[in-house]
Order: structure tokens, then C-alpha cells, then sequence
């Protein structure tokens, strides 16, 4: 695995969640100063360190990350603002940066209980020394972020920019069917390009757009969601100018994109119980926010996610879930195919073959929704999962 | 069951439903021109009875409500427009009405499909010798525009104004786990105080807006949401000067939305598999909008509704939902109590007994979620019905 240069990584167990063997508190350390970028959750409940970091970026003046898992520090009050601060402080001291404002700071887990921060302390000072650049502390690093997951969430991109090569890698978490923590996102994407804060901010926003604000588990905003984009500048034989001339600075943002979209999807599709991932296509639509509340609101739908976790054809839940979203749509231009099979046209259900359409749904990972909306050039992508017995049997029993 | 005078009733069996038995048209007609006031969804794919009935109302020269129940007439184009037109038609020609604009068409049932104007003929035609005044009557033209419903919704009201009474009363249909149809709502309150078109019209809106719009089962709204207020005049001992004094319309409006609550409140309450009604009642937002915005979102989540189904007093996930609903909450202030036990206060969670909270949920057939989101005076009562397994299971296999 290549991996972006300028970074060590490291993730150890140090006692937070209740098996204590598993991984809850992970180090991604620049070895200098680097650009950061993050979006966060729009929760008016927000946790600690999302206000920590909200203070922080955008920055050119970044040293380390530092996350712990099974406890999001949410719903905390004073207590929880101050161990947040505590935490990059400890982190800040132990990898020799200046200030507690150069360490960014997430949690992830259940809310409303204080961290035990002698834990916390301990697991920073155990996984300093553990600091490594390759690959197996990388990937010990994403494990400590994980929660409720059932598997691992990475990505990795190499873009050539003239005669140079620079790389990008993302580590995520967050479950499709999810327990105690909301579901909350959390995602770092490292880069070794040269960016600078405000331009690195704008990219982050608008890949955040079109990647983990186009999924969606059960509709929840939870109260740590937070992506951040770290830029160390350290790929060699890039000019050491900044800013990157134009087609450059689009390359990257692409390649960033991307690597969102790759990671974003993830979420829905991992997960007790989640029998396929849904990929609502909506097009046509006035604008691109039009089409990304009328993908939401059908995303949104239990009657659409419990249709297709019985892989029914259900053309009926599906568009007037988009005649209900808010934007106007053209019903009489309305289309929508399901896995390709056009099911509704012109304002009608097609003549189409139910046991087909019911067959290709259920052989299929990933049921397809391609909604025309009328002849607007507004158009989204969004992810979601389906909603069967397991994930209802999963989130009643869950006593928090 | 004191009935309005000035009206009357019947519900036969004409074939529109599979089982041959159940009661699937319904009339109600006036014995002279009345009032009518309508309110629909606002879903832009609406059915055609609903674009038909939103050309007449409100009105005050109606004769007639005739519905169909097993086929909502809804994606049906121009031929479910023609076919809902000639309900009107036929319905006016039997009922000696002057033409067909004083005949308000409902349908509710699956969607996509063709009505078979046969049977509905037919259905009309065996109805009308049928209609009378009492109760039995009014009990069997309440049944024939049940669809998924496990029971009856009716509701009755009596007023004394000076010396004089009026009475009041409503059928609806709408079931809380629902099938085919989306949950569609359709009501009938029906009155024989005197009021005029714009009065009836703004009172009925006013009294929506606090009954079925403050109900949810899953958030979709149906192509053929609607509610209906007929107005005969015709209770004895009236005036005939309208409008009516002030207060006395005041009165009227009261009673006729405690009716449309008492009404709105079944819906969620009915239905395969629903454990638990919730009542979520909101205060202290900015003003009522803003209150039943966050009230709408805390019923949407399917987060909340699977915790209440598994009895678990989950503070979080109700928190969290307030605060992405989009209205600002102010945190520091807000507190929540599930069935009188305070939970969370000051943005913090209590010290609250889960065991007790859990047993009282479990004893319960209505949770009480009390949420003080702020010092506003914007206020909202929701109710809707919690998830659970029976609930997925059935959308689930249902296949249109």
C-alpha cells in the first residue's frame, strides 16, 4: 500500500471500550506542520471535539490527529469540552508540537458518559512510541477508529502530476446497521500534494457533497460526524509553489473526491443485517440540491428500504417519495428504472415484468434506482441500505 | 350516536377489493346543497379524485362524497381523471344533484391501476337505495373506506350554542402498519352547523394542521391524502343568519378539531404490529412551525421508533433527532422527560432509574416523550407508532 509521505500512524487499546483487547485510540502525527481541512456534523447537538476542531480548522498549522472509539464524548458539558482540549494536549506534548491547537481531536461511541480520561492519557502515551509510516500502522490506526463496523474501511489513490506522483489514503468508520453511536461518520483523508487551508477547505466541502452527504443509514445526524483532509506538501518532486496551477488543483480535488465516494459507500454497505446497498441515481431534476433532497427523501423511505429488502419492485413508494421530497418534479416526464428495468414512464407503471425485476433485485449487491425527474440538469448519486427484520430486531433490542 | 342532521349514508360490497364480501363503496349525500371545504396532500403525484375534488372545494353547493376503497385511482393519467369525473357523474345523476361539480370523489387503495368503473358503477347504483340517516348506516358507510385498517374510526361531537344544538361527526381511514397503499388518510367530518365556504375552509386548514398533519406512521405522504368538512345547516333551533356570532365559531372549530384529533390519533394507533402509540409533545420552540418541524423529525426517525418498539428509554437518539431537525434548540436548556421521568435536563442526561424508565415504556401503550426544546412559546403535539419487526416484516414481503 502506498501511502502519502509525511505522516506516521499508530493505534493501540488502551481500555475504553469494554473488550480490552480491542483497538480504541488512534494516531495519525505529521512530521511537520501541515494543512488541514474538516466538515462537520450540522447536529445542533455536537460533541466536544467537534467544537475543538471546529476552533482549529482551516489551518496550515496541523501536527497530529488523535481519535478514540468507544466513547464519543458527546452530550458532555464543560467537562467534555475541557478533556477534549486535555486530549490534545497530552498529544501535543508527546509528539513535541508547539501547541495544543496544532492536535485535531475526534470520539466516537456512545453518548452522555464522560471519557475515562486516565485511559485516554495512557493510550496517547503508549501509542507514541508505536509511530510508524508502513502499512500495518496505518492500518492499525483505521482499525481504532472502528465501532460498531464489521470491517475495515480504507482507500488509497496515486495521481502523477507531471513528473511527480502524489498519493492519497482515507481510513473511515461507520456501520450501516448501526447501535449506540448514530451511526456516526468519521473519516481522515492524508495527502502528500501541496494545498493550501482555504483551498483545501473548499475541495473537502464540495467532495463532502457528492460523497458522505449523499448517504445515509437511517436519515440521523449524529453528533461527531466529522471529515478531515490533512496535506503535508511532502511527495517529491513537486514544485515546492503553491498554489498548484489550476488543472493541477482539479486533478487533485477529483482524485479526492473519489477516494471520498469510495469510503462513503462503505458505510452503507457494512453492516448486521443490510441485505443490499442502494444506489438512488436522481436526474433531471432543476439543480443538483434538488436532486439531492429528492434522492434523500427516497433514501429516507422505510416503505422504499423495507420494499427492497423484499426485493419487491415497488415503483409506487419510490416516486411518490420524490413527489413528497420538496422540489418540483415532472410527473408526466417522470421515469424511474429499477437494476435497468424501466418500471414507470410518462406518469404510469410499464408493462413490466414483476418476477424479472423481483429476480435481478434479489441476485443483485446493489439495487439500482435511475429516477428521472423531468429535463432539468440537476442530477445526484446517493447511497443508502435497505431495512429488514435484522436491523429492527438489532436497534429495539440495543438497551443503551 | 347522534348524527348531523341533513345527511345520510351507505357502504355495500360492489367488487373493487379481492375478498367479494368487504364494503368498498361508501356515500355519503346531503340532503340539499352544503358547504365543503377539502384539504389534500401535498404530494405532487397526487390521484385523480384529489385533483378533482381540489377543483370544487371549497364550495358551498355540494351533494355528495362518493369513495372507493381497494384502488386509489392514482398514476392512472387521463384516464383515471375521466374515471373519477364520471364517479361524480353517476353519483350526481342518482342522487338527483343539478351536475356533477357537487359530487366530491375519494379513492384510496393500491396504486397504478386502472379503476374497473363497472363494478364502481354498479356500486353507486346499489348504494343509493340504500342511504339512510341512522347509525348503522353511517357505521357501514365508515367501513367501506377502510383499506389495511384493523378497526373502525369514527368520532362524535355535540355542542350546545344558546339553545340550540349542533352535532358533529367523522369517519377516517389510515392504518398504522401499512400496506399497499401508503398509509393514505382519508377523512369525513361532517356538521350540521351553518357555516360558509372561506369559515369552513380556514377552519378546516387551522384544524389539519393540529390533527392529521401532526400524525406520522413512516413519513411518506400519499398521493391521496384527504380530509373533508361538509356543513349542512341544518341543526334545529338555529339562526339562519350566518356567519355566526364569533364566539360561537370559535366553538365550532374547537370541537370540530378536538374531533379531527380524536380521529388523527387512531391512525397510528391501528395497524398490524404497532406496540406503542408515541406522543411526542414539543415546547419551548420559536413558535409552532418551528416546534412541529422538530416534533415531524423526532416521529420520522427510525432510530426513536425502533428504541421506543425495544423499550428503551434512549435520550440520544431523541436529542439528537431535535437537533438536526433544522429549527435552532437551544441545548443548554433543553430537557426531556419519557412518561414523566426526566431523562436529560441542562444538556446533560440525569440520573435517571433505566430500569424504571424501561418499565414503564414496557406498561405502557403510549409513550410520552415531553421535550422542552427552549424558553419559546412555539408548541406541537405528534403522534405516531413505534418499529418493529412485525412492522418490516410485513412491507417487507408484501409484494404489490
Amino acid at each position: 500500500m502506498e501511502l502519502p509521505l509525511g505522516f506516521r500512524f499508530a493505534g493501540v487499546a488502551c481500555g475504553i471500550k469494554r473488550a480490552a483487547d480491542r483497538l480504541d485510540l488512534s494516531l495519525v502525527v505529521a512530521d511537520g506542520p501541515v494543512t488541514a481541512a474538516g466538515v462537520y456534523t450540522q447536529n445542533q447537538v455536537f460533541a466536544a471535539p467537534v467544537g475543538w476542531c471546529r476552533g482549529v480548522t482551516p489551518t496550515a498549522d496541523v501536527r497530529a490527529v488523535v481519535t478514540n472509539s468507544g466513547n464519543a464524548n458527546a452530550c458532555t458539558g464543560a467537562r467534555g469540552d475541557a478533556d477534549a482540549a486535555e486530549m490534545a494536549a497530552v498529544t501535543a506534548r508527546l509528539v513535541q508540537a508547539d501547541n495544543p491547537q496544532q492536535v485535531l481531536v475526534l470520539s466516537t461511541g456512545v453518548i452522555g458518559h464522560f471519557l475515562q480520561m486516565d485511559r485516554v492519557r495512557r493510550g496517547i502515551e503508549s501509542a507514541v512510541p508505536t509511530l510508524a509510516a508502513d502499512s500495518d500502522a496505518f492500518l492499525r490506526a483505521s482499525d481504532a477508529i472502528l465501532t460498531t463496523d464489521q470491517s475495515r474501511k480504507i482507500a488509497t489513490r496515486q495521481l502523477s502530476l507531471g513528473t511527480a506522483t502524489i498519493r492519497i489514503a482515507g481510513m473511515a468508520k461507520g456501520a450501516g446497521m448501526i447501535g449506540p453511536n448514530m451511526a456516526t461518520m468519521l473519516a481522515i483523508v492524508l495527502t502528500d500534494a501541496p494545498l493550501e487551508p482555504a483551498q483545501a477547505q473548499a475541495m473537502l466541502q464540495r467532495a463532502a457533497d457528492t460523497s458522505f452527504n449523499c448517504i445515509s443509514v437511517e436519515g440521523h445526524t449524529s453528533t461527531n460526524d466529522t471529515l478531515l483532509l490533512l496535506a503535508s506538501g511532502a511527495a517529491p518532486g513537486l514544485p515546492l509553489d503553491v498554489p498548484l496551477p489550476r488543472d493541477q488543483q482539479a486533478m487533485i480535488e477529483h482524485a479526492i473526491t473519489e477516494l471520498c465516494i469510495e469510503l462513503a459507500k462503505q458505510i452503507p454497505t457494512d453492516g448486521e443485517g443490510a441485505s443490499h446497498l442502494i444506489e438512488i441515481r436522481v436526474s433531471g431534476a432543476a439543480d443538483d440540491p434538488s436532486a439531492r433532497t429528492i434522492a434523500s427523501a427516497v433514501a429516507a423511505s422505510a416503505l422504499v428500504k423495507t420494499a427492497i429488502a423484499g426485493n419487491d419492485p415497488n415503483w409506487g413508494r419510490i416516486v411518490s417519495a420524490a413527489g413528497y421530497a420538496g422540489p418540483a418534479i415532472d410527473v408526466a416526464r417522470t421515469k424511474l428504472a429499477i437494476n435497468e428495468h424501466v418500471v414507470f414512464e410518462d406518469g404510469r407503471p410499464t408493462e413490466f415484468d414483476r418476477m424479472q425485476v423481483h429476480q435481478s433485485m434479489r441476485d443483485a449487491k446493489t439495487v439500482v434506482l435511475d429516477l428521472i425527474v423531468g429535463s432539468g440538469a440537476g442530477r445526484c448519486t446517493h447511497w443508502t441500505s435497505d431495512l429488514n427484520e435484522a436491523y429492527v430486531k438489532f436497534n429495539a433490542e440495543y438497551t443503551t
